[in-house]
């Protein structure tokens, strides 16, 4: 990922360098399962963990220039460890494991920690979310269908919705961490074929891993698991930002991205302030969506295995979880930073709209005098019309029109903003219920 | 396709009637080729069309029938066909073919012809873009980057824009039908191992194909780029629908669907206009784009083919194409239908734009005037925040502003609309390159 | 769906009347509860009960006929209803509700009903490969990695693995049932203006659904959710079929597709017998996939909703779950049926691999004996190469290779098969937990 | 893109500091057109030209630091490139431009370059491919259907077809590239508002670009069709792959992937030659696919412009360029190396396939002879069965068919090798015609 969208904390769990640590941990994990079960020598783990190379981009570019004869790089990894280790008992490093004993368990390893990452950044937006539904639970704004005005809603309702469906992507990350938090060390096709499976028990419970039952490599239903958890967390972000482009519009201004000083809204034309951040976001949403295919399209592999999931791995995996991460801390900060901007909300509500937000409250009133719904409905179509066309107050038109008949203190009701939003509280009920 | 989306013109291109009849015709012709050869007797391609069945219901029941016999359903066409002929020279029907020289040919056949429909519907489309470009080259309407006021265009530019792409559409359309307007009639592996090459010359001739070497079937990326054609055609229309629904919105109003009489916006809240064609193309759009997946991934077929795209292509060819008639059909209804409305276009632009949208008007002013660019800049940006921010008329605030110093006649062409719309004909001129 | 990956009980969810029938059962749940709350009269429900259409063909013709003059369909759904009650009373269906809260609440309804039927679909795949598994455990089949000879494993454990992945899948469709077994009845966007929050509660406890937060619609996370349950379930079946497809190729023939009597293979070539059903159920996954981006696309809707989700959903989420139920029961049955030809599979693990599949028992046996790991690997290497070349047996070309050296007890337990598969118990193991 | 699979001389393309200098020549040519324009004074072109900034990491690393201040990389590189300049003639830098008018003709002048890369590279392919066909034109092979043993054919009618298929990728390649040759300086909603149309003009004809009407930005089905032609030829190279990965397998050995001295094919299995480059083009196949969907969502941006489409792009093309050059010259290379093991595949063909492949030409000669076929269909499939289930010659069984009774000059010519290959011929007439 380019460097402009792949935070640091989590781009370090994809470096060639942690890549291979955490092989030669799993290596040195079972050297040493192997000592307890009296197949290799007493004394050998701890004197391979002493003799263990350090993991630094010159081994790296060792092992790179090892492969180039090897043309396969984990044999060219257990190559240049055994050597570095400068001791014959480095002959027990890889002893009964296949390649992908190694590498598909180190990968697990660190997809399950990035995704630890990813889980206190999802954990953290929908904090954001909640703080902001709280702060604005009473702060009403014209909730819009389709485009257009609808009924009244509050931005608190907007924020707590969100935050709510966060909290279900929360969710599907870690049952997708759960899923991938697993190791397998059963050798070429998963059969234990010369390996103790206390080895695989060993080495697992020291990762935290669960061990379960492998082909040569992981079933990869649990890596495209990984990034659905991730495009569904984009989706919804993506539903937060373009919310906040939608509310930024310069025909509506009822919310906009902070702006900062001497920030530049375009180099043209100075007068603008545009949402971008939001835009970025709904932008990498696309990317993170499309990782998803290659994910499910790596599910049949050949029989015990084919590798053709590993050059889409190492580029998704990590691109995805970064992206993910990237957008997850960029939506907290959007929506920490989002200026409301509840006067002009107010104004739409009140003024811009006519008050046809309404409209389905005078329906019922007239529904409940007794008028069939059909007619009611055309009654209140022609006033809305009227409103709308000659930019008439929707109350007044109604008070004009003969057919409405309906007295003062009944259009007070329907009109009455207070009766409209009286269930909010419900909305922030949900999300302390979250706990 | 479910019945709402489908086009009967376009649905009857992929009944089981039509596909059959495409195959008849195929094995008819093959026929007919023989007997030139002299590898049939002289005659009997005459005869066998006369005893050929009419396919209609009755056949299309019998062949299902059959195939739960064969499992295998052309080999139960071409059993039921010869069976109906009732005639030992039956045989000859599809004599040294294999199955997919006769269903293969006949989808290519089936889906070319719908091509050619799907053309005219795209060429209607431009043409509707293209009237209502110059309909409306005058009409001014506030531009908008990043949601926000920028600078005047014309709803004509808009439009004029959008036929320029959908005619690009067009032509990728037409080149997937030049892709697809292919047959093969050269046995089980390609090689024409017991069939002579002009017999597929002969067929493919008669039914405005050309010949091309395949192995079982013709290769898939043929058909993975009639895929794509319809969903670039469909990503144009989500462009279109997007405009229209952002046009529509309750905060903007300045284009709208024509609304019908009688026509019920919502079933609670009888204000509501919405603009739902629009938002359905949108819709569609997505579903559409799904589709070229399964094409792309229906080209690496195992050896001389492997069946698996057949699946996919009862499916997904007929959908997509179907879904593209419907909604090249309903952009173009949606753009001839869309109500203008230049008088709420210009009030934005003249009113509630507060004149911002001239702000690099004055940019350039001022450097022209001396200023460095940056210093310029912070000026109208200043300016610009004040106006927004107090709501004043951005040209008054400068006017006021000592900084900014510029006289009147400087501001007048800086405020000019027509100035800034001069070149407007270049859109129009544009598209009347276009022939 | 088309016809033929449509299975009817599957289908019945999703034709006009079952929605219509839905649709009304909400509406009529919903007076109920508004009698029980003392705002409808007394009896009302009741009566409109026994007053409300019967919802069959009828009934969705007059509804289309409405909706010409609507341009709305639950508004002309609505209008029919409550014109064929024949009651003034009738005006108390849809009373306070907005579109969404019936349409969206049925909608979930159809899904979660659909999805309990794709559950026992699931759970009759699993519970079809345990059975294959338990019966195959002890027949061994060469393990193959990369299409290449790898190790020797069993067919018990490659269908023990399905079962634990299809298994997974079992649960997700389980998770994406409970994600969509939701209801909402809270108006037009969600704040419960005209409407008690108590009628949402009684409507969603009569179907069975959990009473949600909600815009004017339900979040589509939660559809989303179901398609990606859907893609990875005919992932996993892609896989298996894919399994299916490489045992049964012509030059491996361990596996075949039950052949019926009277099956043609090839309308041209009578000796085939082609893994077909294996081939659609791959092409098929690809469909299913498609639909996942569109369902993901779906999820930032604009504001409190736009409708464009609903015109995906019309097309893609019947034909997601049809054709998730036809993949899974094809699967099902393509495993209970699948032939196992042990006796070449033997042959190919004795004879045809030369013996090679036990390169690394030979490999462990050199560095054992304390050959440092590079060099037995590549004295093996070279051993293997010379067995390959010469199609000589693997263990002769070790028995005449001096540098090798093992004494024919060492090359007995390296070559014992017995001794490789000895923990192919844990397959079952693994099964058996799933209880 | 990682290292691993970005080739350098494209990586070049899309380094920031090409995308800065991209974008600084377009900001001279457009000061140099002024000037010729006597908007801006005379000689202030050359000397901004010679005062302009080179453009190195330092450079880089300046915008960096601005765009921290100004949130906005166009106009942060502005300010850094004016302020280097160290003239005030720097203000005629982007005088009357829009931001876009510079990044996206620069994005669009290096897309088309990278492309002109890939033209090479799928031109290579072609070639490669062609060399291969004309070399195994003649050497025979079985051709499979559905994996099963269907008819002869040869290696060079594979890759000849390979090789049509190729060329077509390679004018599709070609294609996106006309479509994306263009650029636009028409400001900041496309009107020339404040900018001769003779600029554009200028500066596109200097970079060899099209001029075209666009809003702030050219429209995104431009850069949907090269993401689509990259991942139309990602599909093919995904199809070659796949056929030297069934060709390869351990039970078939009719080609493989040449292996390196010193190549380990396992980390623990050292008998294993495995196709892992060719599996290694199908996942980037995957990969590149999943870009595709992202490039087709960017089409709809909001009005005249919004800027969601930057970081996909930032992302996807250069990704998706990158990786399509990698798999092309991965592909020609695997295509060029690869070992075509004949005597292997005339065993199959000979001995292994039991002579089956001839079974259509046997039903032929039965059908030609006055059977029915259906009669003649149902013999030969007797026989085939026969054959399979006894692994007898097919020849000899039908020769102690009394059903059968062809005499031996029958079935020598129904047997005959030659005859069922007589038109090889024509597929390397067709990529002969290529040119």
């Amino acid at each position: 990922m380019i460097r402009r969208y792949a935070p640091r904390d989590l781009a370090r769990f994809f470096t060639d360098e942690s890549r291979f640590a955490a092989m030669l941990e799993v290596e040195l994990l079972a050297v040493e399962a192997m000592e307890q079960l009296g197949i290799a020598p007493s004394g050998v783990a701890e004197r391979l963990r002493a003799a263990a190379p350090t993991i630094d981009a010159g081994f790296v570019e060792e092992v790179d220039a090892r492969e180039e004869i090897t043309h396969h790089d984990t044999a060219a990894f257990v190559d240049v460890v055994q050597a570095r280790c400068e001791t014959p008992e480095a002959s027990w490093i890889h002893y009964g494991l296949t390649s992908s004993d190694v590498v598909d368990t180190a990968l697990a390893l660190q997809v399950t920690r990035a995704l630890g990452v990813l889980l206190v950044d999802s954990a953290a937006l929908v904090s954001a979310l909640a703080t902001r539904a709280r702060e604005t639970i009473d702060v009403p704004v014209t909730g819009r269908t389709h485009g257009m005005f609808a009924e009244p809603t509050t931005f608190g309702a907007k924020f707590a919705l969100f935050c709510l469906q966060a909290e279900r992507d929360r969710v599907r990350l870690g049952r997708a961490r759960d899923g991938i938090a697993v190791g397998k060390l059963s050798g070429a096709v998963g059969t234990y074929s010369n390996i103790d499976p206390a080895v695989e028990a060993h080495v697992c419970a020291a990762l935290g891993l669960v061990p379960v039952p492998a082909t040569q490599v992981l079933a990869r239903d649990r890596h495209a698991e990984v990034l659905y958890a991730c495009a569904s967390t984009a989706a919804t972000i993506e539903a937060i930002a373009t919310e906040v482009r939608l509310l930024a519009r310069g025909d509506v201004g009822e919310a906009s991205e902070h702006f900062a000083i001497g920030q530049k809204g375009s180099s043209s034309m100075p007068h603008k302030r545009n949402p971008v951040k939001a835009e970025r976001l709904c932008g990498l949403a696309r990317v993170i969506r499309g990782y998803v295919i290659a994910g499910l399209e790596d599910v049949a592999l050949w029989h015990e295995r084919d590798i053709s999931h590993s050059s889409v791995e190492r580029v998704v995996l990590p691109d995805a979880i970064m992206l993910t991460g990237y957008v997850l801390r960029q939506a907290a900060a959007l929506v920490a930073g989002l200026e409301i901007h509840a006067e002009t909300a107010r104004d739409t509500l009140e003024r811009r709209s006519l008050g046809l937000v309404y409209s389905q409250s005078v329906l019922l009133a007239l529904v409940s005098r007794g008028l069939d719904r059909d007619s009611a409905y055309r009654i209140v179509q022609r006033a809305a019309t009227t409103a709308a066309t000659e930019q008439r107050s929707f109350r007044e038109v109604l008070e004009a029109d003969e057919e409405v008949a309906l007295d003062a203190g009944v259009l007070d009701e329907a009109f009455d903003l207070e009766r409209v939003l009286a269930h909010r509280h419900r909305f922030i009920d949900a999300i302390e219920e979250l706990g």
